[in-house]
C-alpha cells in the first residue's frame, strides 16, 4: 500500500476518548482521574486490555510507567516513542494529556489493521504522574525515566492526606519490577492539546513547538502588623495584604514593561489571620514567570526583586523571597520540529512554529533523546478546567501528524 | 471615710488578672480562652467564687450572661452597672475583656473591705460571647438581653466544627433560667483597653470615648476565567486576583481621598484555584469601613463602589456586591462621659476624649441605659495578638476612675 495515503479513524479515536472521559468523568463535562487513584487504575487497565488486542508487548516499570511496545523488522535498533499521561488535574478536562496516549494509540492500530511493518521498534508510553497536583512535583514518572529525580524520594511523597506515593503505586497494582531508566530512543513525538489561545487567534491547526519556556517559581513571605482594624489610624498600618497587593501589580506590569516577550503571573496567596475586622500581618504568595528567553526572565526578576524590596520597605512589611525553582528553556530537535510542519504540510493542515508555555513529559525526554510536540488548538485556550475542548477534527488532523511523523521515523534505518 | 480617697488595690488587680491569664494560657504569652470552651467555664468559675466571697448574689441567664450583684441601701433603685467579657480571640492577649471584669470585682472587692455602703445596688457583669470567633456574630450575650438579638437565633449558631451554641452554653453548666433580658439600669460604664494607638501616641493615661464608630461591612466576589499560566499570553487574560489588587489599593486609599476621619481595611480575602501555575478565576475579598461621620462611611463606599465595579469591567471580572451589615455610629451618654474626663482629673491622671474604632457590649447596653467606657493605653496599639500589653499602673488608674464614676452613680438616690 501507499503509506503516504494512511491515516488515522478520526472516528475511532473520538470513540476511544470518550470512553475514557467517562473513567472519572465530572458533572462538569469534565475528568478527575488523579495519579494513583481508582480512576487511575480503571483507565490504566483499560489502556493495557487495548495494547494486548493489538498484540504490543507491556511493560510496566517501578514508577508505573506503561510501555506498550510494537517490534519493527530490526528490534536491535532504538525504537520510535510517543506517549503522554492519563492522570488528569482535579477538576480538569477531558484532553489534556489522555489525547497524547490515546493518539499514539490510534497511530498503532492504524497500523496494525493495515499491516504496517515498520524498521524500528515503536513504542507508547503512559508516564506516571504528570501533573502534580495530588502527589508534587510533577512529571515524574519521566523524571526518574530520564534520570533527573530520583525514584525513593519520588517513593516518599505523600498527599494531602498523608498517603504514600509507593504504597498508592503498590495499592493500584502497577508497581512494575523492570527498573526506571532512560533506554535509548531513536526519538519521541509527544501530541498534546496547545493549553493556550494562539493556534485559536492565528486560526492554525497544527502547532510545532521550537520547545518549552523557562520557568521561573518564586515566593515571597511578607510580616506586617496584626491589630484590630477599627482603633488603628491609616498612618503607621503595616498591612501586609495591602504591601502584596501593590507587588501583585508589578508582576502583572512586568511583561509589558519588558517587552512583552514573557509572562508572569501570582496564582496563590496565603493572607493571615484572615479575618475581616483583623489586619493582615502575614502574607505568603508566589510568582510563576516564563519566557523563551532565559536572560529576559532574570532581568525581569532583578526588576522585580527591586520592587518587592522597596514596597516592603515603605509599608514596613519585611519581605523574605525564595527562589524556588529555575528551569532554563528547553529547545526542542530542529529536524523533529521541522519534521512537524512538513507533515502538516503534506497533509495540508495550516500550521505554525510556536513555544510551550506549560512543562510536558517531553521535556524530561527531550533529555535523552531528539525529541518535539504536536499541538491542536484548544477552544478559547481553556486548559486544566472541566470544559476544556478540542474540535474532533482538529484531534484526528494532529493524530494524523503523529502517525507520519512517527511513521518517517520509525522506517529510518 | 473620706470616700474621695478610696483607692483599688493596684497589686491585687494585677495577681487577680494573672491568674485569670494562666486559664487558656498560650505559649506566646497570651491567652485563648474562647467562649462556651473548657477554659471559659474554668475562668466562670473562679469568677463566681470570687463573687461569692465578696457576698454578692450571682445570677446566671439563659444566655449564660453572669451577674454579680452587691445590694445597696434602697434596692428599689435600677442598679449601676459595670462589666465586659471573659472570653478571648483565638491567641488572644491577657487584658481584652478580662480588663472590664476583674476592674470591676476589684472596684466591688474594695468597696467590700471599706465596708462602703452605696444607695445605689451595683452590678457587675460578664456577657457571653463578646468576640464571635467561635461563633459568629460578636457581642451575643449583650445583643440577646438588649432585645437586639433573637435568643434562638443565637443557639442555633455552630462553630466550625457544627457544634450548637446552646449544646456548649449547657456543656459548661452555664445555661441559666432567668430570662434573658434588658431591665432597668441606672447606668453601665465599661472598662476597656483602648486597643489602638491613640492615647499612647497622646501620652494620656484614660481615654474617654465618646461613642463608638459606625461599621460598614462588604463583601465583594469576582469572577475571572482560569487558565494554565504558561501558555495563556497576558492580553486577554481575566485575572481575577490582580483585579482584587487593584480594588485592595483603592480600600487603602480611600481616607485620604475622603479627608481621614475614617478606616478602611481588607482583611480577608480567598484566592480559586489558589495554584502557583493557574490563573486565578475567583476572588472574595472584604470590606471593612468606619467613621464617626455616617455620611462620610456612605459617601466613601459610593466612590469605592464604582472604583469597584470600573476595575471589574476593565479586567472582564464581574464583581457580585454584597452589603453585609451596616451599623450607625453610636454617640454615649455625654455626662457620663463627661464624668470619666472629670474624675480622672480629681485624680490626677492625664485623659482625653477620643471615639472607639471596635465593637463592645458597650454598644448595645447603650441602647436600654445611659453608657460610658473608660480606655487605658494598649502598649503599641497592640490587641487580639498574644503580645497585648498593657501598663499595670495603666489598669490600676483606670480602675480607679472606674471606682469613683461607679461611686458617684451609686450613691445617687
Amino acid at each position: 500500500m501507499d503509506l503516504k495515503k494512511l491515516r488515522v479513524s478520526g472516528k475511532r479515536l473520538q470513540s476511544t476518548l470518550e470512553e475514557m472521559a467517562k473513567i472519572g468523568g465530572t458533572a462538569g463535562g469534565g475528568v478527575q482521574r488523579l495519579t494513583l487513584t481508582d480512576e487511575d487504575r480503571q483507565a490504566r487497565d483499560r489502556f493495557v486490555k487495548w495494547l494486548k488486542e493489538i498484540d504490543c508487548e507491556v511493560t510496566v516499570d517501578e514508577m508505573g510507567n506503561i510501555f506498550g511496545r510494537r517490534p519493527g523488522q530490526n528490534n536491535a535498533l532504538p525504537p520510535v516513542m510517543s506517549g503522554s499521561h492519563i492522570d488528569s488535574q482535579p477538576k480538569g478536562g477531558r484532553f489534556d494529556g489522555i489525547l497524547g496516549v490515546m493518539g499514539a494509540l490510534e497511530v498503532m492500530r492504524t497500523l496494525h489493521e493495515n499491516k504496517v511493518q515498520t524498521e524500528r521498534p515503536m513504542v507508547i508510553v503512559d508516564w506516571t504522574n504528570e501533573e502534580g497536583s495530588r502527589f508534587a512535583p510533577a512529571m515524574v514518572g519521566s523524571g526518574v525515566w530520564a534520570g533527573a529525580l530520583q525514584r525513593d524520594w519520588v517513593y516518599d511523597r505523600r498527599d494531602i492526606t498523608g498517603k504514600r506515593f509507593e504504597e498508592e503505586l503498590i495499592r493500584i497494582g502497577y508497581k512494575g519490577t523492570v527498573p526506571c531508566q532512560k533506554f535509548p530512543v531513536h526519538c519521541y513525538y509527544e501530541f498534546h492539546i496547545e493549553q493556550g489561545p494562539m493556534l485559536e487567534r492565528q486560526n492554525k491547526r497544527i502547532g510545532a513547538p521550537k520547545g518549552i519556556l523557562c520557568l521561573h517559581w518564586y515566593d515571597i513571605y511578607l510580616t506586617g502588623e496584626a491589630n484590630q482594624v477599627g482603633p488603628t489610624p491609616m498612618d503607621g498600618r503595616h498591612d501586609a495584604l495591602v504591601a502584596a497587593a501593590e507587588m501583585i501589580l508589578k508582576v502583572r506590569e512586568l511583561p509589558g514593561r519588558m517587552g512583552g516577550n514573557m509572562v508572569a503571573t501570582v496564582g496563590e496567596i496565603q493572607n493571615y489571620p484572615n479575618s475581616r475586622n483583623i489586619i493582615p500581618d502575614r502574607v505568603h504568595f508566589t510568582v510563576d514567570i516564563r519566557s523563551w528567553d532565559d536572560d529576559l526572565a532574570l532581568k525581569s526578576w532583578d526588576l522585580l526583586r527591586a520592587d518587592v524590596e522597596a514596597i516592603a520597605g515603605r509599608h514596613g512589611c519585611p519581605a523574605k523571597i525564595e527562589e524556588t525553582w529555575r528551569v532554563n528553556h528547553s529547545p526542542f530537535d530542529e529536524k523533529l520540529v521541522q519534521r512537524v510542519t512538513e507533515v502538516a504540510d503534506e497533509l495540508g493542515y495550516s500550521n505554525m512554529l510556536w513555544v510551550s508555555g506549560a512543562g510536558h513529559d517531553a521535556s524530561y525526554a527531550n533529555q535523552v533523546c531528539p525529541t518535539a510536540m504536536i499541538f491542536v488548538p484548544s477552544i478559547g485556550g481553556r486548559s486544566h478546567v472541566e470544559i476544556e475542548n478540542t474540535r474532533w477534527e482538529d484531534c484526528e488532523a494532529g493524530c494524523n501528524v503523529l502517525l507520519h511523523c512517527l511513521l518517517k521515523a520509525a522506517l529510518e534505518k
